[in-house]
């Protein structure tokens, strides 16, 4: 199939932008891009579609707990510790596999209806979590929670959730091309360290992701330090943690030197500007982690702590916190916002998605342009800037993922979203009852 | 008219919430307001109508200069001082009476669009801009601007702007019931003592409302420092600025004791989240300003620097800023957030509308609840929690003002967005051009 659009934003190295362009999708994956002039008579493509408005790569979450829509909302006002422990964990101990799945399913459906076309999950029931990202079609990289969950019983060890996740990884990594499994020790909180270190090894066998949360707040790093007498990245890397591939979610307080050992341990970090900022942990220091040569990619969080799923927010949010607290406009300009939400968030988790290069996989978005958001733009870069400062997740009317057209005008098309919102408000409201 | 819907956000001093509720319009005025089954019988009030959904006071926008459409996304990466100098006067400078007609046609039908009833406008070639403003039906309050402008030739002095603004307001204030005249001194390093000592007094003999950009950035603060041997908020009291109804713009850099003088003088603040992060000028101090008992509204400050006019959007960054730097999560609650982008924007311009009230004027808005952004609300507290956190203008789907049904569907009636988007696009290119 190809498609031909008033513009393709490539994300790629250089960011060219083609007008009007052009791109060959076969077998889920990119076999050609460029301007609309130069595509090449390709016979076996099939039709042609003239899509018109913008087409992107879809956006990468870095960091998600998508299905706590069943929680949105939850403990507004708290700050981190006390909405944990008081806000969710009671909740989230009586949570059931299908409550899960609906609320994934619900957050599928928000994520693809913003344009988002790959998430990281790190939650409870992650099968539950897995079957309800596969239905929907997202691409998905599943993190399964690894923590003593307080108060849900001897099943939630990190022992036993070790365990399942390792069986989870066996079993789905690689399904439909979609999924793939890693390892979600939740923080150096909430695991002892023979715990992380029982993970460690386990990634390291499995060549898995690990994320993990990390110094989200200046909390977490006084107590990790008053207990251990370290900083969590060192501990980390005392468990050998930092051995693996991992990606360090947060990382609000952060020190100079651990940003430095992030960079020769090749750590990546999600950013979640929103969520750090609605929970009143403070702000991340994404410059310092561009300079170092840090993969950062971008993060929604889950819905109790944002308290939607609406990644072009967070990509508009990057730049303003970061701009605000530096009081420099020049800090971290809209088409580097666009890249971490975009070919950092998939170097992040490792992902070949991120950008419109010919063998990537087809994951693209299609955003309209006849809109005020893009009145006046007279040059690709105008429209880069524009789609950062300007446009929003309402100007996302298509959505492709692997090829596949799962958003149209707008409606998700691959989840029953009025069921799930039904299923998602009566789940919520027994949880808030029993 | 009588307006049924599923919930009626009041918004009034105790933030009462009807589920369902009704709301009586009579002559652009709210008549009655309450829960559904409460509503009184009344003769002559006409159809009702069940538009469903959640109806709640239109959105204030505080400090606007929406003409500036025509140069939105210019000069990204700029701070404040080089952005109005490099990027910004020159243009202006060559703007026409059509050139701001057109662009405050686009302005008003975005502003239309995400919620906005009322805006206060500070521009260039005011009475376009009233034209403009009067023919979309939007509630304005007009404060043309004064200084002399760089590069504008001898037309631009503050003592040929100050007349004109009192000419206009003696042609136009009260026009249509929609039309308020102010003046709008731009700044303290723009317009030299005598000339604020002019505003000053013009002001007090016409009870005007004075719109001055306030202590935008450290260096503003810092050169009149230098020059005056005191800070902008004392510089404006010498002036005799303080002394009227005055409306400071931005007010990022202002000490504990400028506050306490604002708080003296009964000094109103218009807050710009979005414009003053993106610029670098800094975070203003909205938790100090509320705890004075100042009059603080929100402003989207112009599309150049924003880079849209969507107040949904400020009114969601100002408690995540106020937050992330506050490192407390405790601070400026949603409904707190509501209530400065509604009533507080409304006493902060001296309007009678943000809120549903009898004897309000009719200004209000309808806003879908069937989407995932309200998945679970549990309580009309859940729902306005909600509205900031997890709704967006893309979920307003009509918006009365002075109770005349300006948008529908989404779709601003009043104005033809499409040829005002060929129109800013072309007029946009010659600025570029020449």
């Amino acid at each position: 199939m190809r498609y031909v659009a008033d513009v393709v934003a490539t994300m790629d190295e250089d960011c060219r932008v083609h007008r009007p362009g052009a791109l060959d999708v076969a077998e889920g994956r990119i076999a050609w891009v460029g301007a609309a002039a130069d595509a090449p008579v390709t016979r076996g493509l099939g039709e042609e579609r003239r899509v018109g408005g913008l087409l992107m790569p879809g956006l990468v979450n870095a960091h998600g707990h998508s299905p706590m829509t069943l929680l949105r909302g939850a403990g507004d006002g708290l700050p981190l510790e006390r909405w944990l422990s008081e806000a969710i964990w009671p909740k989230e101990a009586r949570l059931t596999p299908e409550d899960v799945w609906w609320g994934m399913q619900l957050g599928c459906s928000e994520l693809l209806r913003a344009g988002v076309t790959s998430t990281c999950e790190l939650y409870l029931h992650s099968g539950a979590v897995a079957d309800a990202a596969l239905a929907a079609g997202i691409r998905c990289v599943l993190t399964p929670g690894i923590f003593d969950l307080p108060g849900a019983g001897p099943q939630a060890t990190w022992q036993r959730l070790l365990e399942e996740a390792a069986q989870l990884h066996a079993d789905l990594d690689g399904r439909d091309g979609l999924l793939r499994v890693g390892l979600g020790p939740h923080a150096a909180y909430t695991l002892p360290p023979d715990g992380l270190a029982a993970v460690a090894k386990v990634a390291r066998e499995l060549d898995a992701l690990v994320h993990v949360h990390v110094a989200e707040t200046r909390a977490e790093g006084d107590a990790v330090r008053a207990r251990h007498g370290c900083g969590v990245p060192e501990l980390l890397e005392r468990a050998g943690i930092l051995d693996g591939r991992v990606l360090a979610a947060h990382a609000v307080w952060v020190a100079d030197d651990e940003l430095d050992l992030f960079a020769r341990q090749d750590v990546a970090v999600a950013h979640c500007p929103q969520s750090n900022a609605k929970l009143g942990s403070g702000v991340a220091r994404v410059p310092a982690m561009i300079d170092r040569g840090l993969r950062v990619g971008i993060g929604t969080d889950g819905p109790a702590s944002n308290d939607n799923l609406d990644l072009w927010e967070e990509l508009k949010l990057a730049p303003l916190l970061a701009r605000a607290v530096a009081c420099d406009a020049s800090v971290l300009g809209a088409v580097e916002a666009l890249r971490l939400a975009t070919n950092g968030g998939a170097a992040a988790l490792g992902l070949d998605c991120g950008s419109l290069a010919p063998g990537r996989v087809a994951d693209f978005v299609r955003v309209e342009l006849e809109d005020a958001a893009f009145v006046p733009a007279q040059s690709g870069e105008d429209i880069l800037t524009l789609l950062v400062w300007a446009a929003s997740s309402r100007l996302v009317t298509d959505v492709w993922v692997a090829g596949r057209h799962l958003v149209s005008g707008g409606v998700c098309r691959s989840v029953d979203e009025p069921r799930a919102r039904r299923e998602v408000a009566t789940r919520a409201r027994r949880l808030r009852e029993s």
